[in-house]
């Protein structure tokens, strides 16, 4: 059950970095939604490598292909099946790769568990498999767009020791997609790019920070106990490549308040029920309360580095070896559009939760 | 399916706080594991309320009843039912919070969601749900002792601003059990312990930090590329009441690094493969690699404060409000069990799709 | 997983026959239902052992406790969990089957499975383990006929070579409680009813047929491809102990007709589509048609038998042996309200998933 | 959650009769079992369309693609990505359908469930589906005879009227083989087939029985109490198009045994514990005996009908109508493969759920 992810709206993915290709079939998305393979395609476009002097240089396409689910513009509400071809798979690049364990990635790991692996630019375990989250989370978004007016924002707030200082209320997807980077902070953006220039050009890397947000979301979504929705979040989002950490509302800065401190009180806010403030992220108890949703995911620098490492060979000797395959620098860019899949996926499935957890809802779904 | 957790092995809670009961059923733990009684009463001894000075007063003796799957001291395969009675449910002391919202607290979250709540104690919003988990995570840490003669260590690290200096690979179960806090560094604990008894006795409350460790587990747990073991762990420790973040490894702390300065070298040790450092926390691509599993939680303040708070009502009304029941000024020490259980659950579920994961196992395990 | 059932309403049962107790956790019922403790016990009084001379003698109050989700006579949302405790459990009867395989039980193949066994009257295996099935049909019953008035309704058809003829259409609660065999047909009731106390008398048993039908429900229930209402159906009703076969509409005679005998041709009733016969039993493509649901489900001749039989030992030695634990000669008298129980369970599961299939409930469930 | 299948060897297909492609992801198969696109083409070569006289003339390669999970000819143990492409979709033949409803198809309730509807060819719910069930079927199979040296074997036993007489356990693959109707008794075989194209050339279609078997399976596949072997196999059999009742063993004939007739007692074979006979199909308790599993599942006659019928529109207008498109006028010659696929599929999942049932096994698999 590994490649699956969600309940009501589910994931099931497939696909290899440098194998024939890669899929995602969305099982629960309600029929009737309006949506163009166009849209879908602006989510990977975002995240396709190649986009900029910081990204992999491996060229794909990424067009997407719709074999089922959709018919004349809007879902039929039974599985929708998506298909990415992979085209620029320069296996040869990997060959070197076949018999170690590079550093920092999931070779070692991968054989223990299987006792065989696709060795070709991490197999299953590149974030190439990030495709079939990207193409799902647009459609799930396209869910929430319709049904909320809202969905998933998410940005670049830190790159290494660089920390963006940006109201994140005011952040717009504009401001977002204006640089390469993903930060809404054009300045910081401007050295953090640099930064990334720098560390690449000595075959280095660096990790940072993402955060997201969601205005606009009703209070109700989250299952107690254990679907929690900060806890779908959580899983959700730790299983993105090279998340080292997920945190709500303060997170760890939360240890450092006293419950005076921390507490967000209840006021009304035009005639309706908010809080005073949002150290929560706004969620309680696991469901939403009406305020933004907002959190952060830390993502350590990529494993992958152009200079030489020392490392073992699956026959335990000891090898020197230099990363040749194309990588990114620093994952965070292109990792944005992934968090928003991410988001936007718990929050589809956590409607559908919501739309029957109590007997009023149930019953003017059913009245015809 | 809000209240089951784990896929192999799959344990489903019930209980509010003041209603009859809380309870666990565990679907899926092998047939044949020795357990007694006994052993699951005392991890839900480490997690009773009114162990101490600084956790609630409540006085519930928590005796647990296993009503099924155990037969003379061994699981039987089939569904274990495990109950524990609640007796001391004061509902008076929160008549009071019938209609209104307690800041920080679940009360409103419920009601948008539900409707209709429990309002006793926070009902199913409870810290008392967890007695289901710490059940059944007895069992869960059973299993593991009983396959690879290991399972979880956790302890209080940060409790507000204090910060315990100890070596965790010397930490041991009896150090942690040496004090009230649940911190293996004496001095600390102390300092910690007036800390708390100094918020309790302002009516404030104080949040922290939790680590737990995992040593000798075998490399290849975790499924690729939704169920990996860290998006698993999250969950699972994002599911427990007033978590605010859970990172694994350096955690936020791997943003700081390069990728030269985070990547863990192989290395032979003893004839086996493993790593110089450990900064990943055990795992590579959401995959064990041998090496200590390790990671942090972090809790927010108790929301609950013996102080007065300005909230709403139910009917939009501003109300004063001072909290009349028991509950602990910080939830950390007696978090402890709650964390282990937690990691213990996921570990017993990976373990057992491990099982099965290759073609080498599965047969070795089919042979008669 | 093996003891959990459902998808949106999910139940978790657990317990053996001569266990402390049994129980089931309900997951998934919206919150809001008003049900009573002494709705749930009805139906179990209707599967109660001991209720005529043609059941078991076991003496079983089977008094349910509610011990959390309902609370002042409503559903929470939350988790509801139910216990029955065990009362007559005469374990000594079973002494002598410890080491031997009965023919036609489970105590092979559980040995096979397990390697360990609760041997005292079947363990887990028991018919018993109906109680927390029925327990949980009893609230997904009342949900259903509060959402749409309407529920399962079933009765004996076939004992042994004894069929009754009966207008499945005019078939009442009533009738079918108004003996002790659960067949409307008074007269064949009898036949049946000497036919059974013949059958024990001799020390053997026999099987039969139950229909069942559910008039009223929407035309969508089902979920295409695998889920489809008929499939889960068939899974929920062959789990019943003693089942064999499983059809819908007119099942095995279905091959018996041409096409063009069989389609059941759409016309107009009240203004509604409606179809001319019911040959399909309610459901095309796997889904509800808005016609009555009609199916029978087969069980062989209870296994107990109260003569001597032949079979071997634990250690594969030859050996006889004769039952002495209680136990109904034939099954179906008491199986008629587990029956109704399944089919109930899968209705609730797949009338909440109806709810979100398509974007104009969806929305009208999240008006607000 | 509909288009998935299994626990621990989990299916999900997409599709639509004719949209781009269908296809199906398997997620949980072990990493190194042998395989290779050619014997998963074998099995899609047997259900293909215009196989012969008695099949649908619709010209589909249905070639194969294998997208990813399977490297250098062995699963990787990551999720296994299969798609045929559609190529001889006409549908124009199915304009004039858009707005009516089929007698005996699912249009009506596919209307009903999701307000829009792929009309060309029945969409979703087109036998067409099998293609997907059948691919992973055939990995599935594979895994069964790699381990444990069987698969499923199923034949038609009966079309309309016409029995075969066959005695089960000397039935081999390549007497089913031998003709188009894929009944291993040549003289009924030809009877039957005549007896197809007599209906066909009247516009109208048959309906029948098919029986499987599978030899050689050990004793213990089947979890107690909802994943019961048989309920697991009623769910997948039952939802194969055209399904209309599942049976084990004898089946509705055990109705009329008494249980002194049907019992089937446990005698010593070759060393090993079997039973004298087989009335129960191979399973007792929902768990696998160890003795030869079969059972047989009614199929009705197909709904397409070339001949004039009479229905209702969309609009409830009343319309005759008259099938152009291309069907089987008896289905069962081409769900053979798909009663094996599905039976193969479930005993995969329950094999994995198998070997990790009990400590024993567990621990050898461990074990390095």
């Amino acid at each position: 059950m590994s490649s699956s992810f969600g309940r009501f709206f589910k994931i099931t993915s497939f696909g290899e970095s440098h194998g024939q290709g890669l899929g995602v079939v969305i099982d629960g998305c309600p029929a009737g939604l309006k949506i163009s393979t166009e849209e879908i395609q602006l989510e990977l476009d975002r995240r396709k490598p190649g986009q900029s002097k910081i990204t992999t240089a491996r060229k794909e396409s990424d067009l997407i292909q719709v074999l089922s689910g959709i018919y004349e513009g809007h879902t039929l509400g039974t599985a929708i099946g998506l298909v990415v071809y992979n085209e620029d798979h320069k296996s040869g690049d990997y060959d070197n790769l076949k018999d170690l364990y590079r550093p920092g990635h999931a070779d070692y790991t991968y054989d223990a568990r299987y006792g065989i692996r696709d060795h070709r630019g991490g197999g299953r375990a590149s974030n190439r498999e990030a495709v079939a989250r990207v193409a799902a989370g647009a459609v799930a978004g396209k869910l929430l767009q319709s049904l909320l007016g809202t969905r998933c924002l998410s940005w670049v707030e830190q790159v290494h020791e660089l920390k963006a200082q940006i109201d994140p209320d005011s952040v717009t997807l504009s401001q977002i997609e204006a640089n390469e980077v993903r930060c809404p902070d054009p300045k910081m953006a401007e050295q953090m790019h640099a930064a990334i220039q720098q560390a690449k050009s000595e075959g280095n890397s660096l990790g940072g920070v993402i955060r997201f947000k969601v205005e606009g979301l009703p209070a109700g979504l989250g299952d107690p106990v254990f679907d929690k929705l900060t806890a779908d979040l959580a899983k959700g989002l730790m299983s993105i490549a090279a998340s080292r950490s997920v945190s709500f509302g303060l997170g760890e800065e939360a240890a450092l308040l006293t419950g005076a401190e921390h507490n967000d009180l209840f006021v009304l806010k035009e005639g309706r029920i908010a809080t005073q403030t949002n150290r929560a992220g706004g969620v309680l108890g696991g469901i939403s309360n009406g305020q933004t949703l907002w959190g952060r995911i830390t993502f350590k620098p990529t494993a992958t580095l152009l200079r030489d490492q020392e490392t073992l060979t699956k026959k335990q000797e000891t090898t020197q070896f230099k990363a040749r395959g194309r990588h990114d620098p620093c994952v965070l860019p292109r990792a944005v559009p992934n968090v928003d899949a991410m988001v936007n996926l718990v929050l589809a499935d956590h409607l559908l939760s919501f739309a029957v957890a109590n007997l009023g809802r149930l019953k003017r779904a059913l009245v015809h």
